[in-house]
Parts: C-alpha cells; sequence; structure tokens
C-alpha cells in the first residue's frame, strides 16, 4: 500500500493551493501536451486512475464520453470531487492502485495524471489495465520522469567552477522508494528507471505509441523564466500505449 | 558531415587498445543484452551502420547471416577491418552516415553500435533504415545514453555535503553537439533526449520493441567496483525496432 499523503491535513491544505488544483487542467502546464495524446472521447468508456478532484473526469464528459470510471486512495480527494462533478455517467471509488482488480475488455481510454510514480506494484497494474482495454484502447499517463525521481536529494547544486546550476543525479539504476520533501517531510514516491517504465508497458501486450519528455520550449522560457529549471533535467514523462 | 575522429591517428592509435577492439564483441561489456536483442540470423540480409572494424559483420556471418553490407566513415576502420575479414558475403564501403541513401525493401536487419550519437542527421537516416527494412525487419542499435551525453562538462562532481558522486546534469533539454575529451582533445558527439530518439523510431514507421539501458546488476557490481559509476547514470542506451 502506498503512503497516502493525500489524506494528511497539513500536506492537503498547502497541496489545494497549486494552479493545478484551483485552475484544474489549464492550470497544468503540461496539459497540452498530454491532451495531445488523447483519442477523440466522444463515445468512449475510461477509467481515470488516481482522478483527484475529477477534473479530467469532468473533461471527459464534457467531451461526450459515455462513462467515466473514476478511483481515487484519498477520502479527501473523493469528497471534493463528488461536490464538484455530479454526473450520473461519472462514479467516484475509493480503492489502493496497488492492488486494483480491473474488469476484462471493458474501457477504451485509460488516463492517469501523475499518480504510477506513487506505486510499488505497478507492473501489477499495467497488466490489468492492459486486460481491461478493449482492441485498440489507450493507455495515457503521466508520471514524474525518472530523471527527476533518481536522485536521493532532489535539489540543484551549483558546479561552482563553471558557475552552473547542476540536477545531482547520483543513483539512477537504483530503483525503489525516494523520500522527499513536498510541502511536508517525507513525502515518499518510488524511483523506476526509463526502460523499466517501457518495458512494463511492452511486456504487457502494449504497444508504445508516445512518449514525451515535458521540457519547456524557448517560447515558455521567455514567458517563464522559472522553467530554466525544467530544462536542466525534464521533470515529467507523458506516455501513449495502445492494446495489440 | 560529422567528425571523423577515427581517422585522426592520435586518437586512432589509442582507441584500437580498447578491450573492445581487441578482444571484438565479447570485449564489449553491453554486448550480452545487445546480443538478446537481434532475432537468428540464418539467411538473413543484414546492414552493418559504423561497423569499425568488422566484428559484428564477421559474428553475423559466423551465425549463417546469407550477406553483410558493412559501412563506416573511417578509412582506418575500414582498411583494418578488410583485412580481417575476407569473406565475399561481406562487403565493406565507405560512407557518411549523414548523406546515406538506401535501398528499399532489402534488409532483414540494420544493426548499429555506438554510432548513431555522432549524426547530425539522424531523422534522415532512421527514414531511410525504415525504407530499406523488407516487412517485420529489424533495427538494433546502440548508443551513448542522453542522460551520459547531455552534461555540457561530462565528468563525475563530488557533492561535498553528501560526500557522494553526482552526474552533474546542467542543460538535458538542449541538443546538439557536445564536445569533450576522450583519449584526445575536442571529440565531438550530438546530445539528443530520450524523447527525441525514441520519436525519431516511431514516426518512422519503426515499432519499440526493446529499450535497454545499460546499467551494472548486482552481480556485476560485485565483479567490477568501477561499474558503480555505471549504475550513477546509464552510459549506453540499446534499442530494437521493428518495421510495422
Amino acid at each position: 500500500m502506498p503512503q497516502n499523503i493525500y489524506d494528511q491535513d497539513d500536506f492537503f491544505e498547502r497541496y489545494i493551493t497549486l494552479d493545478r488544483q484551483v485552475k484544474g487542467l489549464i492550470g497544468a502546464r503540461e496539459w497540452p501536451q498530454l491532451r495531445a495524446l488523447l483519442p477523440d472521447l466522444n463515445g468512449l468508456d475510461i477509467l481515470d486512475l488516481g482522478c483527484g478532484f475529477g477534473w479530467f473526469s469532468r473533461f471527459a464528459r464534457e467531451n461526450s464520453a459515455a462513462s467515466v470510471r473514476a478511483i481515487d486512495f484519498s477520502q479527501n480527494m473523493l469528497d471534493r470531487a463528488r461536490v464538484m462533478t455530479d454526473d450520473e455517467k461519472v462514479t467516484y471509488e475509493r480503492a489502493d492502485l496497488d492492488e486494483l482488480i480491473l474488469p476484462e475488455n471493458q474501457y477504451d481510454l485509460v488516463f492517469s495524471s501523475l499518480a504510477f510514480h506513487y506505486l510499488v506494484h505497478l507492473p501489477n497494474l499495467i497488466k490489468e489495465i492492459s486486460k481491461s482495454l478493449k482492441p485498440s484502447g489507450r493507455l495515457v499517463f503521466s508520471i514524474e520522469h525518472p530523471i527527476y525521481t533518481a536522485p536521493s536529494n532532489p535539489a540543484f547544486l551549483v558546479d561552482d567552477e563553471r558557475k552552473k546550476k547542476i540536477w545531482p543525479l547520483d543513483d539512477y539504476r537504483k530503483e525503489g522508494s525516494r523520500t522527499t520533501k513536498w510541502f511536508v517531510d517525507g513525502v515518499q514516491k518510488q524511483h523506476r528507471t526509463i526502460g523499466s517504465y517501457i518495458n512494463i508497458v511492452l511486456s504487457s501486450g502494449l504497444q508504445l505509441t508516445d512518449f514525451i519528455e515535458w521540457l519547456p520550449t524557448e517560447e515558455e522560457l521567455k514567458v517563464y523564466p522559472a522553467s530554466e529549471d525544467d530544462g536542466i533535467r525534464p521533470k515529467f514523462l507523458l506516455v501513449g500505449a495502445m492494446k495489440c
């Protein structure tokens, strides 16, 4: 069972002030690129894993999805999601994604935003997802990029000699827990190599269709000078796959 | 046209002392994993890009390949290759991979070991390769890993506070030339992001089948303590793809 940081009040109170919670999908800078990986949602049966406040579930229904089954592990999230989207075609459900069993041949699209890097048993979940997809069904997900999760101390250092900010990779190979500070101390994530993510997908009967390292464009660097950090090392990875 | 460092004598004299040149394929630590990506070579028509001394071409013929067309940009390499393997089914040829035009529907396997990260026009070459493959034909290649090529100063630093060796990523996003010291000063490579490599493959009508970040196993760490460095950051990336 992964850590349920989202039900820890001191974390949650700060988390909900993030643009992506206040403004929804358009508050997430990676959203335009993630959206571009989605098929036309019209008439699709969708599973949303780690749905949070349900911003994506709502977007899916606004884009004529037939149904959305939305799952999260956080009661805080689900309470808010149910208030924000009251739609009989959206069902909210509490479950631990690390233990999830899914029905066969049920969904056209499985979507997950920034949830998989918390999971200990991701290979099992991806197998369940593959099983649950209809033929040619899609999996679209985002995660924290393995380069971002790898360091034991994920904070920029300065190379004194060159006066350059550097991202200190010190143990990329070693998969498993990383404990970081994010609003509060002790937030736990699971680091996996890029190879592991890709091979979990390929070995589950899925074909890789998209692989986007979220990196700022020249335009974005001008508009958001702070995004320079995200060019030093990629923060997010967006992946698309299709059931063979 | 990429730099032709292999025809620079001061470089070449040192390069040929590497285990992988002296002992051939078994002198390359990544070879077992690269070999595992290959199909059965029996009866295959093969193109070997950046063939060096022709160790792979020879291996392919020893494993009953029907023919091998082997290409390199270095005259030094080709002179040695022709002496080492005199086989009428192996043809050695000098060409710039950045400008290569290939015939359609000709090869069962295109192989390349540690050459593509020198190329400026890799997207064009991969399109040519895809065109030249027969249906279900394979592309198997190794490159220096993008995490390895990214830093402007690709040398380990020490995080003084934590007393840990770190690999200093400082501009992963920025693709293009990197000038490094490898035996001699001024060796030029081309850095591309992982996303770029994968998308070059996927957008050329190829399906990704294998993606191996060459990282030492626990066993190897015991046998070669120096391989700890390769766990801090991956040095090589091995990729398999199939013509759709």
